[in-house]
């Protein structure tokens, strides 16, 4: 990732899952990264999260919908890792409007404050498979018709069309990756609202019974987060791919209950049952579901390198080093 | 439509050309209308829009984004027409923060409102085809990807797909229509921000030059208010499509030339020149576009009705009595 090298590099949400590993691998190819993070405890902003980089970084506590304060950020900026955002499913259903602001004002106020001040950026913006919804066909491909099914995967659609626009009518090379499933090292794991890689990663990890809901056997397709970091990368230095989105996903789809195996056989410790789904969960659950990469592959070779038994060491290992920060 | 008779409903955006003209129909049909309307000059509010009923309805100067207010107003309504919104394709991306407020915001404020307050409403939203941007085929179906170009139609489509959320995970009975170049009395018609068809009628009637973008061979389908109002009306009387989104659109696609024409055949004035697409409309542009309206029109008998040499010749009568207010 020489393309990095020397560049100066904004990342909103810097503090946060995603971001934070992004902000270490750049900061180790020699960028210059500066972080904007509100600091939003929901979204998963951790401190701790940069804790390896935390004298290398420009950090920047604000907020990511601030036009003024976003607008001096993107200035003199190579590359813009779009990222800021609500990643609760459940939490978007209760108070839609902080999801709304989060997820949809704030990759708005990027795209807009570079189209003021610096249209040569690169734009990287993290969508969600949510925005399908519940699939017509697996694996899930970039035709079909995105049909969200909470309000989190609304909001992160219009987010993402942004960028889309942005491209198109005002030339800004915008590109978007459809995250799925998502897990490793400094992701929330204190509760179980942004997904349930985390929690159960931590219920694990403490002996405690992981509830399963449904009947275990819907598939799933999971990324290990140097992989993901990975793609954005990719993403962000390929001029050939500009205005258009890509799923990202795991190699081989995989039933909830092997995945809670995988899990239990690394930690040593834990249990699990199959429960049945409470009621606000079921009304936004969408079954099986995994993507195809094929396009983001075809167009970058990009494919996930770290099978899941190797990805849930590397995360258990961290938070048993950490947890003191994560608990 | 006698399941109105009686009922309360309520009207956001109601002092605009669409809501003006459901709110007259209702009122005659003996329901108790309630308007709610920020009066944002923008939206094409009026209020010389409701002239004929203006004793007959409770009439609210409010913000449709003040949650608490919003709150107040859906209690005990029987009926919720979710229709403030910014409608300016080229404003939406001068000012998309506004765009979004009214875009966005509002119809989600109207959901919350009801989902705290009314769950028994029926409530019905004004979509746009814009949403789909360019057509992959024509006549556009409800298949298509939905992959907007401008900001209005991203946020747009969330506006709508907050509805499928809502009816899904909360039971409440929601529709969308994807409205399609309406025109009729009570248009905003002061400038070609909101619309070609508005600012051709009154450059007509004023003897002035239309200027046809591109080289006026576009396909375009066009609907009178009047056929809209009937297809509000039916959407929110019909308990079997909830949830869903239909396209409206006209009986025949008509190249804008010929509408030009048609147009200025009724009014014995102003002329037409075929000219380029300035830069800021061309990035917008989705060059021939119509709708078919077959799936609403099998769920629900609905079609258009009034001819566009009809349409034409009521909407010049109605401004030609009352340009006073409109020009």
């Amino acid at each position: 990732m020489d393309e990095y090298r020397g560049q100066k590099v904004l990342i909103t949400g810097g503090l946060g899952f995603i971001g934070s590993n992004l902000a270490i691998r750049l900061v180790q190819t020699g960028a210059s990264v500066t972080i904007l993070d509100s600091f939003d405890p929901t979204c998963g902003a951790n401190y701790f999260n940069i804790e390896p980089i935390r004298n290398d970084v420009e950090m920047v506590e604000g907020d990511s919908c601030d036009l003024a304060l976003v607008r001096g950020l993107v200035r003199g900026k190579g590359y813009i890792f779009n990222l800021a955002g609500h990643v609760s499913h459940i939490e978007s259903m209760e108070d839609p409007f902080a999801d709304l602001q989060m997820n949809v004002v704030a990759p708005l106020t990027v795209l807009e404050a570079s189209k003021h001040e610096n249209r040569e950026a690169r734009i990287v913006y993290s969508g969600t498979r949510q925005a399908y919804g519940r699939p017509e066909s697996l694996p899930l491909l970039e035709t079909q018709v995105l049909k969200p099914i909470d309000v989190n995967g609304v909001n992160k659609l219009a987010g993402e069309w942004y960028h889309m626009v942005y491209y198109r009518a005002h030339g800004i090379r915008t590109i978007s990756l459809r995250l799925v499933n998502t897990y490793g090292p400094r992701q929330l794991v204190k509760h179980a609202k942004q997904g349930f890689v985390g929690w159960f990663i931590k219920q694990a990890m403490v002996g405690a019974e992981i509830q399963v809901f449904g009947d275990g056997q819907q598939l799933r397709g999971f990324n290990y987060v140097d992989d993901v970091v990975d793609a954005l990368l990719i993403a962000g230095a390929n001029d050939s791919i500009l205005g258009d989105y890509f799923n990202l996903g795991g190699a081989d789809p995989i039933p909830l209950e092997t995945f809670v195996k995988v899990l239990l056989s690394i930690t040593g410790r834990g249990s699990y049952r199959i429960v049945p789904f409470p009621a606000e969960r079921r009304a936004i659950d969408i079954g099986s579901v995994y993507t195809s990469f094929a396009k983001f592959n075809s167009a970058t070779g990009w494919m996930p390198r770290v099978s899941l038994e190797e990805g849930l060491a590397r995360t258990v290992d961290y938070y048993q080093r950490y947890q003191a920060h994560y608990w």
